[in-house]
């Protein structure tokens, strides 16, 4: 199957005149009257013919293309509502700019930067967007070497010049514990992410900070890989404690909506015996019962300006790192006062 | 901020030959020795050189990069599972390719028809991939007219000669129906997804059909957007009605899950007066309580194969549909026999 796509030939063809007039005209050149320019250029118009990008990337222009590398095992995309609504923040910025978005799913960083030196190397690309982003991130020195424009969906950090887009996750996983504290909760825990994820770090040592805070000393933290099958071992784990804890915070939502079943299975009332506050806001957490408790914010919008600052980029501007509003508590039924002691 | 890519010029600087010689030795050409030409190739692949997409695309060859065009409004994709885990199928077999996928969101058919073109025209992608078809499409003539290669994620159709990659969802409700009326079901309803979508049509005809076939004439079908908040709304309407289902059948997870909350609301017990089928399989479905019974389908692997087909179509084979599995009933806690009459 071949495709026809209008080309230099047809307009000539249609217009009576040599392809050498069909390029000038249409590349703004000398060489051909301006009645005869106006004539291809309506003919080329009605034919709906645009310079190929492989023409414009070859005289030095632009991809008009971003690149959006995920470094996950591809099986885990579909369980988190996140990537989704970035990505269609994303989008709803780039689709005006016309400009496209180009998806690679790979199973590890060094994957991530063979498909980035790729895209690069062959000009499909004009920059791209990182995620996921590591303490140490192998990524960081490879797109600095390369120069490509680069915007880290996360912390601005010092390892680097590459401007970042943020929310303050880390003031949110404070006011969810000075929420539980005034409730008067003193036993909280949290069920954390996977701690290789720079975000991950800061949000448990922002809890840590915040117990410590309210002289409550070391809390206990679990880690795991934010599935909801390492959530419930983590709840059945803390709730099999003799000193077990009467609230936990969630790094996302699908663990504490898990959560609930453990607590279920266990004959623990929630919120009477457990107060649960989800770390992300989705339909998860109202289409459980109970609905749960749980640090909202806007994950498109978050996307959206993401795009911006890669697109100023691209256009030549001083890379600017940008803040969203931060994550807010949205209380739901899943949060009460602790059990009498 | 300028990138820095492996150029011919730098090759030809570090190997101590002319561009022209470059050029020769990379496009395997005569006019060097084969002892410049070994010398010129590894000092290509030692700086990472590769040949531009662009130069590719130029002289003939191709974008490997294909489109998917994704026509819903962008804040409704988070909320349904399916699109990303067809999004990591595809990118499974096009990553093993090195093929990129090219994705735009956008708000209608128009929109969606004006990106295909532009990348066509621009030789951005060598095909595209078609989903969520209509029963009337109107982009399928115009892919047909540009003659692009595309496949459809849905149903063989009659209109086309495009290739459909489809699993048998007819036949899976129909499970559902049999499975329901041999509880002892009679009165069992069908909330619907968007009516417009061919696969809805197919699947409220293979429903009816079943209760035909069963002899219990014609059921409630209530038609919806998809969305938590349909679905409950129909759910309401249904469980009001003094001869009010025993059993409803949703289109989807995201439905099923929402009618959980409205049963619970009007004091309907779920399953003893009520059993429930989601249309759909994901973690939703066994996160609420009770476990949701629901139809279920390796989704990733519906994108692996729609990638295969999509593939072996640029490279110039003939286009072939292709059935993957049917999706078949998971039996949960959310189905029972009928309360006694």
């Amino acid at each position: 199957m071949t495709g026809k796509r209008p080309t230099i030939a047809e307009i000539a063809a249609r217009a009576g005149v040599s392809i050498g007039a069909v390029s000038y005209a249409l590349n703004g050149r000398p060489g051909v009257s301006a009645r005869t320019r106006e004539h291809i250029l309506r003919i080329a118009n009605e034919i709906g013919w645009r310079p190929s990008a492989a023409a414009r990337s070859l005289s030095g222009s632009r991809a008009h293309t971003v690149g959006l590398i995920i470094a996950r095992p591809a099986d885990t995309l579909g369980v988190e509502p996140f990537f989704m609504r970035f990505i269609a923040g994303l989008e709803g910025e780039l689709s005006e700019r016309r400009t496209g978005l180009l998806l690679q799913v790979v199973e590890d960083h060094l994957a991530a930067i063979g498909a980035v030196r790729l895209w690069w190397a062959e000009r499909r690309i004009d920059g791209v967007v990182v995620t996921d982003l590591w303490a140490a991130d192998a990524r960081i020195p490879v797109l600095e070497q390369l120069q490509i424009p680069a915007v880290l969906a996360g912390r601005p950090r010092s390892d680097t010049r590459l401007p970042a887009v943020w929310a303050d996750d880390a003031a949110a996983v404070v006011s969810a514990v000075d929420y539980l504290v005034a409730l008067g909760h003193r036993r909280i825990a949290r069920v954390a992410g996977l701690p290789a994820l720079e975000h991950t770090t800061v949000r448990i040592a922002a809890f840590r900070a915040a117990m410590r805070g309210h002289g409550l000393g070391e809390p206990r933290v679990m880690e795991t890989d934010y599935s909801w099958e390492a959530g419930m071992r983590a709840t059945r784990e803390l709730l099999s404690r003799r000193d077990r804890p009467t609230a936990i915070t969630f790094d996302n939502d699908v663990m504490a909506a898990a959560a609930l079943n453990v607590a279920h299975e266990m004959g623990v009332a929630v919120p009477d015996d457990l107060s649960i506050v989800a770390g992300d806001d989705s339909q998860l957490c109202f289409l459980v019962r109970p609905a749960l408790t749980a640090l909202s914010w806007d994950i498109p919008a978050f996307g959206v300006r993401t795009a911006r600052v890669l697109l100023d980029m691209i256009d030549g501007r001083s890379p600017r790192s940008a803040q969203v509003a931060s994550p807010r508590l949205v209380v739901r039924a899943s949060t009460t006062a602790p059990p009498p002691a």
